[in-house]
């Protein structure tokens, strides 16, 4: 199969081309525009793509109306306008939970947890590769590819598998057995490769220029998927009732979930969906891997590239495509970018398990040990209302906790034995 | 602190006891009643007891106005009428998902698999829990407690951490890691019991006799507990656009999920929300352990015990405590129970995620398999819209697929090593 680029039509016999109010592709630095494409690169100046809209009138109306999934948003999303009528694995609509409890502990007055693990495949990556399926299946691709830290994979080879579609799947071989099995089980391609997700990520880039059949979600078509993280700002934003938080704390990999919560916010006042209120984003970053929190801190625009070393593999990327922009958007909301040892990672997820029954991998402890960071430096407001993005689930990182957490004791089947566990023996 | 088993108001300064439209408790067998009271056997003839309700009017507005979790159906529960307002993990409204890729390799007409992996702790025993903690806390317990094979263990610890209560959990020794670490990151008390299932069970009896302040949820009050599967069915009607369909699928383990969805089907029919229409009920065990169906095929009224040997230790219950009135569902609905080898479950998990991207434990694996066969020999009529339960995840039962599924393959980061692989160098 071949697909032509940049045509407005896709091969063969098929309609023409519908991505919904989503227009053009544009340079992210010179705004120069190219038609719809499977593209990632501007050939003006090489930087990033992104998807320019025409989104005519969205009303809240027509959003609740829509299904209990992403799709409630499909006229704000690259994608068809028949789209919640094809299979996909429907991700989004997840919990927006109260939660009073950890808000004691933290010492603040009003925090959500945006609960991601809800998803299919329990990270927030089914959204963004939900998204980028839609716009690969309207450009003729017909298989589904990514490098990936773990969800990603997980959720590839699920909505490839939900979709009829071939995927091929390339991972570090360090990755835990819970993400390897959990894309293994859905019968596509995985490739274990030897290295850190940096070199699977140059490698893919390599694999996207040869294989032009090949939908890589977060290379040749990244645009589109990126798009899918907004989901999660329009979720918050309607779940608190058509308003905006004042402070959301978002997990930091490549950076492109955090800018694009950001432009969430944006296109949901722009659109008159919310009243424009201001807001400040604040990034979270393993210390083992934090090249966006110590470009924050030093002051610099650029990011240097680090080699990761940390429990926190989802987020474990060295070299991050939108560091910079995650700056800007950080420095343009008035937020701040911390990051966490692997001891306060565990932490982190023990004391969101232990006071809001939530269960998060080892991003979540990030996302949960930054807050409480930024609250205790003051950089973190515990007067304003805050939200936190709790992204992927704890069943795939069980070895962060197992030195931790078991059971209080092995006893034999009687009565007594339990009395004297806990300390109530003959009560 | 002690509970007055028996009285219509609890202890100390609360409200009168609200349980919404609970009227009373009745014995199974011959229908006396007792005040509504945290008592699981009937004084009268030591059958079980359930819950006697007065619903008064339930239109389809009021459940559709209602908050997206199983609290839209509390004028149908045992819970007081203000409980979307009370903490609770909020379980429920899960995904039904059309299974057109499954049906095909099955055969079959019209299939829809409901997917509960997407609850708070990835199983259906988030419902029966949420459920009897709202009883248990106007009954003025504080302390949550059960035996388990797992999934109950997560869903327990899961919903006492976010109510601020303590967990006392009882599960096997031999229980997978992944359902232990979960358990025990929520930071209640979790005790390994040398023994199986029914030694736990039995353990729990004996205690919840000796500990009248420790709610029991499937032992003391097992009653409100079991009321909590019935949003499954109702969940599938509401799904299907207000009907029943005309099969569906259920796993069983003590088999009160298989009875309580029969009933909530029923009650849909009776208060007019839904057409009664005639459906089939079928039951899905695993050969290890298939008490039941081993009384069904025998023609058999009562259930021999078992010693359990499978790999689906989620539904290892060897002495199942509902399964006579799994039987009378199971032949008044004119449907059957089948059992299947843990290589069949393998396959059943395996085929499951390849044609529907959802990954499901090895009891989702006995339910599509089961399925499977009650179709291969004619007992599941393939033109009949069918409906399979898919109670668990995958994530917490890896080793059942471990040896099966894997990386294609390892390779050095190149792109001539991934052409290989995929047979296609020099491409
Ligand atoms: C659970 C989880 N959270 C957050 C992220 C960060 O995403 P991004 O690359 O958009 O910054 C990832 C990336 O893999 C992830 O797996
Ligand atoms: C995933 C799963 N499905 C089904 C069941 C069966 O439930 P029941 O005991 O109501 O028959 C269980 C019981 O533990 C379970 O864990």
């Amino acid at each position: 199969m071949t697909v032509t680029a940049g045509s407005s039509t896709t091969p063969g016999t098929r309609r023409p081309l519908d991505l919904g109010p989503a227009v053009a592709l544009a340079s992210k630095e010179s705004g120069h525009q190219i038609p719809l494409a499977p593209e990632f690169v501007s050939p003006d100046d090489f930087a990033p793509l992104e998807v320019v809209y025409d989104f005519g009138r969205v009303r809240r109306e027509d959003i609740e109306a829509g299904p209990r999934s992403i799709w409630r948003y499909k006229r704000l999303l690259p994608v068809p306008s028949d789209i919640e009528t094809i299979p996909s694995t429907d991700p989004g609509c997840t919990r927006l939970v109260r939660a009073d409890s950890l808000a004691r502990e933290l010492g603040v007055r009003r925090l959500w947890v945006k609960d991601d693990t809800g998803n299919p495949t329990h990270s927030f990556k089914d959204r963004v590769v939900a998204v980028a399926l839609a716009a690969a299946r309207e450009f003729g691709f017909r298989v589904l590819a990514c490098p990936s830290t773990g969800n990603l994979a997980n959720a590839v080879a699920a909505a490839a598998a939900r979709a009829g579609w071939d995927s091929v799947v390339l991972v570090p071989s360090t990755l835990e057995r819970a993400k390897v099995l959990t894309t293994a089980v859905y019968d596509g391609t995985l490739i274990a490769v030897d290295g850190n997700y940096d070199d699977v990520n140059r490698l893919a880039t390599e694999l996207a220029a040869e294989h032009e059949d090949w939908a890589f979600v977060n290379v040749n078509v990244r645009p589109y998927y990126g798009e899918g993280s907004k989901t999660l700002g329009f979720e918050v934003a309607e779940q608190l009732g058509w308003r905006l938080p004042e402070q959301i704390v978002v997990p930091i990999a490549s950076g492109s979930q955090l800018t694009k919560v950001d432009r969430a916010f944006r296109e949901f006042g722009e659109l008159g969906l919310v009243e424009p209120t201001p807001y400040r984003v604040f990034g979270a970053q393993a210390n083992g891997c934090s090249p966006v929190a110590s470009a924050f801190k030093a002051g610099l625009d650029v990011v240097q590239p680090v080699r990761p070393e940390t429990i926190a593999r989802s987020l474990a990327i060295g070299a991050p495509a939108d560091g910079p922009y995650v700056l800007d958007t950080v420095r343009r909301t008035g937020g701040a970018i911390e990051d966490v040892t692997d001891q306060e990672i565990v932490e982190g997820i023990r004391l969101l398990a232990r006071t809001e029954g939530i269960f998060t991998e080892t991003a979540g402890g990030v996302t949960v040990a930054t807050a409480k960071k930024l609250i205790e430096s003051g950089q973190l407001d515990p007067d304003a209302e805050t939200v936190l993005l709790i992204t992927g689930d704890g069943l795939k990182t069980l070895d962060a906790i197992s030195d931790h957490v078991g059971p209080k004791a092995t006893v034999p089947p009687t009565a007594q034995a339990v009395h004297e566990v806990l300390g109530q023996a003959g009560s």
